[in-house]
């Protein structure tokens, strides 16, 4: 057999060359006017800079780690820097993903608002999902080339390649960790800023070019929602399938079964490259119904090759079903974990409504309900995330063939079931991105609408598909959250045996032999995994804490300047005098960057001091914590801030606009606003770079571990 | 030797007493004028009602889980209805610490209003600190006695007397569970209601009579704050110095180790009896350092003896200080978290002030700030706890012998130093319950005064005290939170080693034989541990968002009822008509009881189920994602709570009253009242009513788990 990776990467370069030619297909379309122009102009302009310099503080820290890895792993266990050159180009690998977001989205922007001029909704529905489509289609494309080419290469240089390829996954995680912090509160600051001052004290609506806040809050839009979730469906998409790899590696599975990962993830695509043709957009009236049966028909057709595919493998038919079952579980957990999200994030629903009805009586009480909602609405979804994690390990329990590991064969073996299922969750990303990303486009536009002062039908028009978007981007936060609680069960379960792996090779001895007293250290009594599990838990609160305080003292000192500039020249609001943009877009800039530092670096040094100096297993307990904390809470912050979202809008929709029942309802609104698009879009890659970090480190940790006299029991020894 | 437990039964007896003489006195002083007594009467109506009606809800309950106990634990174990004996006093106990609570606040209120107006500050202070002590020697004592009493009588009758004891632990916090739920959601939706519509629509000060509310709201100060409060110190006693002893007897250590529990508890009380005199009362101008002295002096005097005291005990010296040692670092913990919790709410700091410094933007950014404070106190107050969990654990692995579990004798000593640390933060609960309940009186003190219509220098000195009494109880909460911590982890250590037990003696097996594979079903990657940890957190999400919500929407019907009389009857806001405050009190009881059953019986019923039908180790999973995930929580909503509150405050002190930066304040100040003083709490005894009621139906959970072959490996066989 001569292995599907070839194929892998030939299909990825045909995602890219179809997302290439949907670009020139969307960058032939009319721009619209000189203004239309000029204001995207501007937006793209003031997101570009600001990617730039977030790259560029970024690059100092990325070149200490590189030559850290390289020290620390690459030269005492001899894979050539090839540990080193995984993290480097994954890390590149999420720059670039951002970069292409936000060109993307900057350059369609005043298209899409030209086209619903003059094509309507049909029209304009085409144009920003074919601009969504190159999102989706570039960044599954270059995934599933990376990670199948690295496969190839790798795998020829060094029989070590396996951790090499998670240093692919830690890269990716660890940029867009940054690019969701830094982007998360750039955004959030400059819309808040904006809106209080704008909205609120001016009386001016949203996006009304007199704001001197309206272009920072656009460039936001981009450099944090179309930069930051681009970044992290494409993390999540190589650090899952990298993760299932390496388990399969690490568990000494035949090749086939890497192959399979490999394989599926490539029918995914060609699946994709379907979907996105099966926009219905010619005389649409519900974009949202036309964009669910698109991603529907994706992963349908998905599953129907994932069965077919397993047929190719080479393995027992019995076994290839079973996994085919267990990955199409995964695939199908998309749809049901985008309903629970509609359940409580949407008007049409009891949840919202709730939250709605205490507008009459105060903001407090909105606050108190909406909070309340965000926290039930994340039962159902974890309770998902538990079941597919349940019944992906037992299918994995019987059809996995692990045979290695003595009495834990059957054990380990389990969880290549849900390494399955977290891979066919990841695979359909491509049609996920090109909705999400869809909804960023419409917002821009709507914004292009409102500055450039097209005519009202024109606004309806975007406002529809706006708010379309809106619901394709809170129910897609939802599937980016299952998936990387996923990946995270994955990987967390592979540095356990990339512990043990890296222990038995210091120390000269096999796996099996050491494999006993390693996992008894791990036990949930053992105080070293209590205390890590408390430390993971805080981790993921002070970098809630951390992320949230910055976006209310970056909004401060943007609403004091547009407070100012209203102040200084009182013609703004009368359309005499210009506002100044760029200082606005300066304080964002420069606070954001200035914010992002902290919570990453210990996103970094906590977890790699943990277990260096607690142990090995309290680093296990850190994780664990981290994940059974930080899974929920990413859902409670982005479903309490879409529910209060959309509680406003249903007041609205009942024409009980600057009612004081529709300014409570704005309070709350504008309290989710950084728990849905900062604080809680961070908890994603966290969770991931804190096992993607670990299993990179494993070597060195473990090392340290036995040089001071702590393995394999941490601080307290068993015997 | 004869043991403590005889002295511990006498000194208990003499606490009941002391108290019994200070409430005489308290009793003696002068209630005021005819007016003053009257509403103290109508007050203490209300909460005798509520808390009647509460108990009566509860037997049934009650009772049916004593008969269950009864069937499926005394029965098959042979110990004769002790268990369900124990379950039953120890709820009883919860109901009277409650009921006394309720007693000495709403007879000592009028009396305080009297001493202010008459004796002034020291008066007043003497006054309402004696009504504190009259609670806090009663609960210490009688909770010794019981304890005493019990561990005598129990241990005379069977061999098998550990889990009764713990079944005593199991009812007080089972009945303290559902009175900080009923309790919680009565005050704070009676004071919600009350403000919203008094304060912010009518324009009329806090606890004016002429609010159809005000009975209500000071009705639930005494159900919710002060009954609630009065039974968590209670339970946690209860629970804690149980679990010691618990694990004492199931690690098989000398009986020494158990009287050295009983004999730290008595002398605490001994130290309590001289703390509570020491308060200074005349001439004082800062009620505050005067209370926080006494404490000091108690914490003190304390340590002290229990270094003496290890002398007592016939054990080596050099283990018996060690001991002492761990248990003084317990009593220590209660001045650090005082501390901590200071820094984060009060206005002499930073973070309450930045909370402040974004009321000039938004009620919005109050409420993100205040939410990032809140998160950010829950790191060190939980590290400290960690801190601790880890010390005392090393000082237990050398210091206590034990040797019965080969080799995990030692691992398993540590715990016992654990346990002694918790002990000690405990039996300081004694003078933390005289101060904590000196607050609500001097709240309700306040509201006599203010409805009384008693001179503006009266209302002064009882401010001051109010003020006082708010800071004792935010800082105490932090207090509670932590021994709960504690507490719940030595409780979830004893746990899993009377599962073993349990199936030693089901299956007539030594404990020793079956302790290894037992505990390797506990190994963090266990996928049904795993499982059980997000139940576990998920349960902690469905208790919270139960509570807020039910504040929420029974809020609600009261603003509705409160506008409705204002509307009907004009005449009340001119002093013309009398409101009806009865309707609002039966709203707030009728909808408190109807919803505190369902997250109650979450508590019970999804620990049980996950027991019995996923494995006992889920359980054990679900017990830790509990504790991990429920102790920071807690923690975080009680500090974001108290630093809203002072923030408003902070703004009031600099007259800045009725401004929009005072709206602002008091948005957020609304938001942290369930938060601090219905949903946080509850978390306190929930955490500990999982644990005792695992260790109680332990062996109905082995047995079953047994009979459906999934022990002890749980659903995935490891072998």
């Amino acid at each position: 057999m001569a292995g599907f990776a070839p194929i892998g990467v030939v299909v990825g370069i045909l995602g890219v060359l179809y997302a290439v030619y949907l670009a020139r297909w969307v960058l032939r379309q009319d721009p619209g006017n000189e203004k239309m122009q000029f204001i995207s102009q501007a937006i793209a302009t003031g997101a570009r800079a600001y990617l730039f310099r977030q790259y560029k503080t970024l690059a100092v820290l990325l070149a200490v780690l590189a030559v850290l890895i390289l020290l620390a792993i690459d030269l005492p266990r001899g894979t050539y820097g090839l540990t080193m050159l995984g993290f480097v180009i994954g890390a590149l690998g999420s720059m670039l993903a951002g970069y292409l977001g936000m060109y993307v989205t900057t350059r369609s922007a005043s298209r899409v608002a030209q086209a619903a001029a003059t094509g309507g909704m049909g029209g304009a529905l085409l144009v920003s999902w074919r601009a969504g489509a190159v999102m989706g289609l570039s960044l599954a494309g270059i995934a599933l080339l990376l990670i199948s080419g690295f496969y190839l290469v790798f795998k020829a240089v060094t029989h070590d390649w396996a951790v090499p390829l998670v240093a692919l996954g830690f890269g990716a995680s660890l940029v867009t960790l940054f690019m969701r912090v830094g982007g998360g509160i750039y955004t959030k600051a400059a819309d808040l800023g904006a809106d209080l001052v704008g909205k609120i004290e001016a009386g001016i609506p949203e996006d009304d070019p007199r704001n001197p806040g309206v272009i920072a809050d656009n460039v936001g839009d981009n450099v944090g929602d179309v930069a930051g979730m681009a970044a992290d469906v494409y993390e999540s998409y190589v650090v899952t399938v990298t993760a299932a790899i390496f388990l399969a590696a690490i568990l000494g599975l035949p090749a086939q079964y890497i192959e399979m990962i490999i394989l599926f993830a490539t029918l995914a695509l060609v699946a994709t490259f379907v979907g996105v043709n099966l926009l219905k957009t010619s005389g649409v009236k519900h974009p949202l119904s036309a964009i669910s049966m698109a991603i529907y028909a994706t992963i349908a057709l998905s599953v129907v090759l994932f069965f077919i595919g397993s047929f190719l493998l080479g393995i027992e038919a019995w076994r290839a079903l079973a996994l085919a079952a267990a990955t199409s579980l995964g695939a199908l957990v998309a749809p049901v974990i985008v309903k629970i999200t509609d359940y409580y994030t949407s008007y049409n629903y009891g949840p919202v409504r709730r939250i709605a009805e205490q507008a009459k009586i105060s903001p407090a009480t909105v606050i108190i309900t909406g909070y309340g909602v965000g926290l039930m609405s994340a039962i159902p979804a974890v309770l998902v995330i538990a079941a597919v994690l349940g019944v992906s390990y037992a299918i994995g329990f019987y059809a996995v063939p692990v045979t290695a590991f003595g009495d834990y064969s059957k054990y380990l073996a389990g969880i290549f079931g849900t390494a399955m299922a977290s891979v066919g969750l990841l695979v359909v990303a491509g049609i996920i991105i090109t909705a999400d990303s869809y909804g960023p486009v419409s917002d821009n536009a709507n914004g292009v609408v409102e500055m450039a002062g097209l005519p009202e039908n024109v606004r309806e028009v975007t406002d529809v598909l706006d708010s379309v978007g809106n619901t394709t981007k809170a129910t897609t936060k939802g599937y980016a959250i299952a998936s990387a609680a996923l990946a995270a069960l994955v990987l967390f379960i592979a540095l356990i045996f990339e512990i043990v792996n890296a222990a038995a090779a210091i120390k000269g001895m096999s796996m099996l032999s050491i494999l006993d007293n390693s996992l008894k250290a791990l036990q949930v009594i053992n105080p070293s995994v209590l205390i890590g599990a408390f430390i993971g838990v805080l981790l993921v609160y002070f970098f809630t804490s951390r992320t949230l305080e910055a976006v209310g003292r970056t909004a401060m000192e943007i609403v004091e300047e547009i407070r100012r500039q209203f102040r200084e020249k009182p013609g703004i609001l009368e359309w005499k005098e210009q506002p100044d943009y760029a200082r606005v877009v300066d304080i964002a800039t420069r606070r954001a960057l200035g914010e992002f530092l902290v919570p990453g670096l210990a996103a970094i040094i906590v977890p790699l001091l943990a277990g260096l100096l607690l142990g090995w297993n309290a680093l296990a307990g850190l994780i664990m914590g981290a994940i059974v904390a930080g899974v929920p809470r990413a859902l409670l912050m982005a479903n309490a801030g879409g529910a209060w979202d959309n509680a406003k809008k249903y007041i609205e929709l009942q024409g009980l606009k600057k009612t004081e029942m529709h300014k409570a309802a704005v309070i709350g609104d504008t309290v989710g606003d950084p728990f849905k698009d900062t604080s809680g879009p961070s908890l994603n890659p966290l969770i991931k770079v804190l096992n993607t970090l670990s299993v990179v480190f494993a070597y060195a940790i473990i090392f340290t571990n036995i040089a001071l006299g702590i393995y394999p029991f941490g601080l307290f020894p068993l015997a």
